[in-house]
């Protein structure tokens, strides 16, 4: 059977404690793959169980840029994201994204289906944990979708707000990377609950996405604030109930100034200190303990359990335009490393996705 | 009806970012006071409500020295503590202590009955909000340990352990200030329970006192450790599940680098960093998020709620010897102020007790 080119995106050495370049990584189009599985007789074992892997041949569709890829660019003590492991120089990267099935052998995946879930940046990739993919059956919404506001990031902001936070009507939520993959649905989730809503963001643009096309009742340009303790003090004047946790560092440190008694912080995230050479030391623990708060650093993969719940939860709103998604569009393999370095220095407007192939 | 003299410990003025020194308190002789309450219509009547304030007139008996007066001691920002307002200068302290009753206009407490609960660091008390009182009803156990086991510490420590952290057997649990009020019985619990236990403690001889008294399985003196992560990594190769934190800073920071997955730390007190100009920087919070970690500050007036159940716990494993604490009592109001002081140095020797008067 004739093999075809696969284009492949590339780590080319370890990025430590620096901001990751484009030129870091690297699109080869050396590689070839036959659009075929081998016989099963070639197939490999699983090193722990024995049995045979039930492989799965996937042609990639969409790619998203997430943050937790900058800590698989380096070897980090402690990181234990399941099925997320650091990447190694010279090899494919790996991430989140929605691709076709074109050969499976694994019983509940056929020739055709679409799914979403873990796989390579590369136009073709052969998975042997199909358990890290799910199996899209709801195709009037559009596929990049699953990559954010059906996949990964909506169940982060769904877990985060809805089951870590335990929020009620009527509390004070404050997002920061409001205008990202997460923030905009945690936004609109504490709007549907009336929950009285704040953002911040990196730029005029992205604030003004936030006040008007998700709602929320206010948001500020944290570029602009030379304290953001002065800013959540204006903008919470009686203080914060729940923060969602995207980036750690001066911004925890202001918020835990200003959070309420029996405050929630959910963390999934600290996009601020990936880049640098030494974590912010964060001063204002002692908040945590005077207003009783419950800080929870949690990782959406411990709770797909709750997949076909949040399904029922979204799908609806979707269809009825009460939840919107702003989605940063990039075509081709070969402009997402440009696209996944641009996330750290806030240049995404929305979700970014990458588009390998359109079908 | 005659006056008596009632020994006072005042605060002479506000003590900002620094170690409290005995002579910021001072021992004062010059109030009297009526051992008989006021007639009734010349009680004060409450702000809030306008009815009758249900007064009581304590003798007081042991006081405790805790950790959290030191904040009293200036006008934290946030802090918030039921029944707990800063101290005033000028004016006599409180704290928590055991007492007898005098007199009394509350319907629950009558002459004779003895409390624990809130009151003044002096002789005798007139307590206007007795429902910071709790009647003692079993005193076949020593009167002070209504400060400390069977009080304000037990509870912490009992809400902190089991309602908090979760336990389960097997599991391995850090303490630190483990010789304290707190620690000492955060320990016994886990060790009941079947987990692995180590204490961290300021000398030599409370690291013997946690190993050969309280069974801890193992304790280390942290001022003679050059590196609280090697430390932490020798007593804990597999990691911390549940960490009791008593001092923040860097102590934190340390154990943050050795959490397990899902592990949960629950926080009442941060005693490393009441005394600094600047609270010091915590690097490591990324670990919360990494390890999916449940921080969870709390203050156990929100959980008095659950007194009678720890009082059925804690009676007959006190009675039995399976719990034992230890106190280290001063004798005299006016050794008072060097006792609470010492606290911040280390220098007590197990549970602080200050005896006002033995009867």
């Amino acid at each position: 059977m004739a093999e075809v080119s696969n284009k492949q995106v590339i780590l080319r050495d370890y990025v430590v404690k620096a901001f990751p370049k484009e030129s870091d990584l690297c699109v080869i189009n050396t590689a070839t793959i036959k659009l075929k599985l081998p016989a099963e007789t070639n197939e490999p074992a699983d090193a722990v169980t024995s049995s045979k892997v039930q492989l799965v041949l996937l042609k990639n569709l969409y790619l998203s840029c997430d943050p937790f890829q900058r800590l698989l660019m380096e070897s980090v003590q402690g990181l234990s994201v399941p099925s997320m492991s650091s990447y190694t120089p010279g090899s494919t990267i790996h991430g989140y994204g929605v691709a076709k099935v074109l050969d499976s052998r694994n019983p509940d995946l056929k020739a055709g289906d679409l799914v979403w879930g873990t796989t390579n940046w590369e136009e073709y990739s052969l998975i042997t944990t199909p358990q890290v993919l799910f199996k899209i059956h709801h195709t009037d919404i559009p596929l990049s979708y699953y990559t954010g506001i059906l996949g990964m990031p909506g169940m982060t902001a769904y877990v985060g707000f809805y089951e870590i936070c335990s929020p009620k009507k009527g509390e004070y939520v404050f997002i920061s990377a409001a205008a990202g993959a997460v923030g905009q649905l945690v936004g609109q989730f504490a709007k549907l609950m009336g929950c009285y809503v704040v953002g911040s963001a990196g730029s005029n643009e992205k604030v003004d996405l936030l006040k008007n096309k998700f709602g929320f009742h206010e948001a500020f340009n944290y570029k602009e604030e030379n304290d953001l303790n002065v800013a959540l003090k204006r903008y919470f004047p009686e203080g914060i109930d729940i923060y969602f946790e995207n980036v750690g560092g001066k911004t925890l440190d202001a918020v835990l100034l200003n959070m309420r008694l029996h405050g929630r912080i959910s963390g999934c995230g600290m996009i601020s200190q990936y880049n640098l050479d030494k974590p912010e030391g964060v001063t204002n623990l002692m908040q945590l303990i005077y207003k009783r708060i419950r800080f929870h650093g949690f990782s959406v993969p411990d709770h797909y359990h709750l997949y076909p719940k949040f399904l029922d939860f979204m799908l609806p709103r979707i269809r009825q335009g009460k939840i919107v998604y702003v989605e940063d569009i990039v075509e081709g393999l070969e402009n997402g490393p440009a696209a996944l370095v641009g996330l750290f220095k806030g240049r995404n407007f929305g979700r970014q996705v990458v588009v390998v192939s359109h079908d």
